[in-house]
C-alpha cells in the first residue's frame, strides 16, 4: 500500500478550486475564543467543500498569526466575511431563506446523524469553547443539531465538532456535484 | 430550544465512566508532534467510548501540560499506554488478534464510510502532522483507510480525523451496549 504522493492525490489548485461549486453549506463561528480553533475549521472547510465560513464577535479574523498557523492557506480558498454581531448575522441570512441551526445539546435537537441539510442553503452555528452557542442565538435558530456522546467531559472540542458537521454533510450531499 | 445543564445532560462521572463498556476500538498515535492534538483525541475518544490509546515515539504522554490542556480530564478516563516503536505496537496487537488500519491516502485505501470496523478489536493508526503515517508501518497494516477530501490542502489536521473516525466508527458499532 504505498503512501500517494502530492501530484498523485491530484488537489486543486487555489484557482482550479475558485472555479469548483461549492456546497450550499455556511459555518457561522459565534465567539469562538482560540484562533488555533479557528484555523483549523477553515482546513476543514476547505477539504469538504463548504460554501462559507462567517466570523462573529470576538472570533479572529484571517490575516491572525494563529489562525494562519492551522488553516495552512485554507484562508484563501474558503470564502469568509465578518460580521459583529451573530444575531443580525443569523437574521440575514434568514432573510435570504437559508435555514440555520444551532450546534448544541438542546431539549428536542436532531441527532447529527439524522439531519437534512435545507435547501436553497444550511447554515451551522458553532459557539463559544466555554459556553457554547448563546441561548439568545440558539432562540433565532430553526433548529438544533446534536453531536450524540457518552463521556465525562461537557462536549468534545469546537474544531473536532465542525470537522465531524463538514464530514457528514458533506457524505449527505455528495449527490451536488462539483 | 433550552440549552442542557451539565446535570441534565447526564454525563457520567469518572467512577461511572470506568464501569461501562467500550467500544473495541483502539486509537495509536504514530509520532504525533503537537501535544495539543494528543490532547483533542484523548477528548473526543472520551465522547466516543474509545477503548485505548496508545501512544508511540515522540507522541507526547500525560501528564504533559499541553496535552492536559485540551484535554480537559480525559487523560484520566481513557486507558493510555505508550511502546516507543509503532512497529512493535503494532505487531503486539496483530499477535492478540486485533486488525490494525492507518489512516492513510495509499493505494487501495478503504474510504472511511465503506469501513467496517473488525472483531475483536479494531485499531486505526493517526501519523506524524507532517508526515502521516510512515510507510513502514502503512507497510505492515491490514488496511489502510482514507477521509476522501476535495479541498486544495494535502489532509485535515490529526485531531479533526481522529474526531471524524471515532464519530463514524462509533456510530457503526451504536449495537454493542454499554
Amino acid at each position: 500500500m504505498q503512501k500517494l504522493t502530492n501530484e498523485e492525490l491530484g488537489r486543486p489548485d487555489l484557482t482550479a478550486y475558485q472555479q469548483i461549486k461549492k456546497l450550499p453549506i455556511i459555518l457561522i463561528l459565534d465567539n469562538v475564543r482560540s484562533a488555533l480553533n479557528v484555523g483549523s475549521v477553515f482546513r476543514s472547510a476547505d477539504a469538504f467543500r463548504i460554501g462559507k465560513i462567517i466570523l462573529c464577535g470576538i472570533t479572529a479574523q484571517p490575516p491572525h498569526k494563529e489562525v494562519l498557523k492551522t488553516a495552512l492557506g485554507a484562508t484563501s480558498s474558503v470564502p469568509w466575511e465578518y460580521d459583529k454581531d451573530t444575531l443580525s448575522a443569523v437574521k440575514k441570512l434568514q432573510s435570504e431563506g437559508v435555514k440555520v441551526y444551532a450546534l448544541e445539546q438542546v431539549q428536542e435537537s436532531i441527532s447529527l446523524e439524522d439531519f437534512l441539510p435545507q435547501l436553497p442553503a444550511t447554515a451551522i452555528i458553532f459557539g463559544h469553547e466555554m459556553d457554547g452557542v448563546s441561548q439568545e442565538v440558539v432562540d433565532l435558530c430553526d433548529g438544533s443539531i446534536e453531536i450524540r456522546q457518552e463521556g465525562t467531559k461537557h462536549s468534545l472540542n469546537v474544531s473536532v465538532c465542525a470537522g465531524i458537521v463538514c464530514w457528514e454533510l458533506h457524505k449527505k450531499l455528495s449527490h451536488l456535484q462539483q
